[in-house]
């Protein structure tokens, strides 16, 4: 069963308004193996929704249609359906009804004629009541073919979707259903990663699709598989996810949601560990990121934010000297930095970053995007050099993430 | 002119990523006078890529496309483009150059093929220049008809569009223009700002829209107009802001972009103040958006994520005393904090902040939400207390906001 969905609304075109309905009713559909061919927004012009609306008919089986159902003069779609099946809009008493007790409960009782004009529905049409508004949704159903259409605020739409829609749908699709999971990987570029994969990725490809998704925070793979049923989808992604660990497994760091910090503090906690940070160019991003995760006080010590070399000698106890002969920006500096938090705060960890975050601060043998990062145990201390972009906020991001990934590395015993 | 968007993807169709590209094409557009008629998605399908290319060339004179350029196999628009403007794609020497430049100030000097596949572009085409990401957009323009092909990197869209397509079509339109302006304010519930301004609302929404969008940071409030051409859409949204701004100019700290970090580094410099931090609840947020701020290292001495009583102790002063007998989450804690912080670092004003961020911390007379913000300068030391909510990332981005905003009022003299 293929589907299409439409959104209506200027806001949507001029960008006023981002269009998250598209993106939750495209996940709620391939949840239930409906796949989603399709999505288009046009404006609040009726020859325009009923143009598009042939076309899905002509091509897809099911069409998710949102928006241009309010009251207000601007709201075409109800008179576009109409002429489009033939039909007439026709006084509804029980959604007059229901249109009048949701304004009683807001303590309106006064029913004025842009409220009424809701009760107004198409004659062949199916209801889908709408408990978070005014606005009923309907249906169609003729010929193999589902039309349904719901309001555009967001949280009505929501609310029959999950009310009606997908219980009505789901029985209907019987055939696949779409599973996804998400790898995250840290520490390798995408042209490298599918180097490694190659023939993983065209092998495992007979029975679902990959896709390599980059961001500042690394590379996900993703792994979309169609089956029967659950299981069966769930036994081809396990194999597939196997299969690409055994090539790559060690820069995959977390799964759909997870996020790196959340893997640290994970193993910080198992294993008992305190840990303290030390940041010059990340600004406090590695510390902000580390107390997003609830609990992160229990392995959490301190966090030095020390952007000034006073502060570096100051409270991480760097020796002025090597500030001086090799620069703030230096291995020599990561290190002291690491190892000084870790020291003082009397954690087992610490770990540092120190660089050219940009767009000023560069030098003719120290260019933005230069970072050091650091680390230090009881039994080692080191710093690796990398060479990030010329964008400030993204070499935070892609500085806070690596420190975070040599961390999960030395935490795991993997090598760096 | 009208413009049709398209953007491929199938992570767009299954909800996986929420379509922000679309919108920032449309706003973008709207704002030189450029009017989308419609928005479409569809997956990385060849046949569905032209099918709707030529439907947007019969129908609209710009035609902008994203996504499904990156180096992988499963992006396909390249070819679909060559097969629809009956050309073919050849290796082009100078964005090869582009790309190995990209990648060399990345420290990668080995170039894959997939690297390489980058600089195959179709023949007939323009090429658009890509500063931000290794593959290049481009342009055609034939009978009439502009296609612009660009990559669905967010990053790598937005530079090209604020590098080189605005500029190429502004001219091009010269019609009606819409403008929007966001005035942001902080430390003000929705419900009473609006109480404030009812009456201005009323009065300026005769020649624009207003529009009231409260988020953890804020209310923002948007004025938009249309009007004949950007001067006097201009004028009318200046009046407008002048209108609002007599109501309650103290509480809006920036505007449009603007973020407070910006604002309130901007002062600092002005001033010749340094800012010392010294952060619990936060966790390093403050310092973070900070150091966002490109120069910040001029106003910025140190932060202090002093997650630990014992760091409260050891690197802020704080009498451990005051802990015992108050807790750490108390006025007395808050103003030893930013008082500390200030002294010890030597700079002229230090802020702070101690809390219950959640889900776990509360206790029968402090509750999750509960915050100190404390504030010291040369004259005087001062702590307020805030009750947030109980989403632990909410309350660290209310916490950092407020902590910004009340250093805000300080530097301009405003009453907090």
């Amino acid at each position: 069963m293929r589907a299409e969905i439409i959104t209506i609304g200027d806001e949507l075109l001029i960008g006023q308004v981002i269009n998250t309905n598209a993106s939750y009713i495209g996940k709620k559909l391939s949840e239930i193996g409906i796949s989603v061919a399709r999505i288009v927004s046009v404006g609040d012009v009726e020859k325009e929704i009923i143009d598009e609306l042939k076309y899905a008919l002509d091509n897809f089986e099911v069409i998710i249609l949102t928006g241009g159902l309010g009251p207000t003069h601007d709201d075409v779609t109800k008179n576009a359906i109409c002429k489009l099946f033939n039909t007439r809009l026709v006084f509804n008493e029980s959604v007059f009804n229901q249109v009048k007790e949701f304004l009683a409960k807001r303590g309106i009782n006064q029913i004025n004629e842009a409220n009424k004009s809701q009760a107004f529905v198409p004659e062949k049409a199916k209801i889908i009541n709408n408990y978070w508004g005014t606005a009923p949704g309907f249906l169609f159903e003729e010929g193999g073919k589902i039309v349904i259409v719901m309001p555009g605020v967001p949280k009505e739409m929501m609310g029959m979707m999950e009310n009606f829609v997908i219980n009505y749908l789901a029985p209907k699709s019987g055939e696949n259903v779409i599973k996804q999971r998400v790898l995250k990987t840290a520490g390798i570029a995408e042209s490298h990663l599918y180097e490694k994969l190659k023939d993983t990725v065209a092998e495992i490809e007979k029975f679902c699709k990959v896709a390599f998704l980059p961001s500042a925070l690394g590379v996900k793979i993703r792994i979309t598989v169609k089956a029967k049923n659950s299981s069966e989808a769930e036994k081809i992604i396990n194999e597939a996810e196997e299969k690409i660990k055994t090539k790559i497994g060690k820069y995959i760091y977390g799964v759909d949601d997870e996020e790196l910090e959340e893997v640290v503090g994970k193993l910080l906690a198992q294993k008992g560990l305190k840990l303290a940070v030390a940041e010059s160019c990340t600004g406090g991003l590695i510390a902000d990121r580390i107390t997003n995760i609830p609990g992160s006080s229990r392995y959490f010590e301190r966090g030095i934010v020390a952007y000034s070399n006073e502060a570096k000698i100051q409270i991480l106890g760097v020796p002025e000297e090597l500030i001086k002969i090799y620069g703030a920006v230096s291995r020599e500096v990561a290190e002291a930095m690491a190892e000084g938090v870790r020291k003082i705060s009397g954690a087992d960890i610490g770990i540092s970053t120190t660089g050219i975050a940009g767009p000023t601060g560069a030098t003719p043998t120290k260019p933005v995007g230069l970072v050091w990062i650091g680390y230090s145990d009881k039994n080692e201390t080191f710093a690796k050099e990398f060479r990030f972009g010329d964008n400030r906020l993204e070499n935070k991001q892609r500085a806070s993430q690596m420190a975070l990934e040599i961390l999960r590395r030395k935490l795991l015993g993997i090598e760096i």
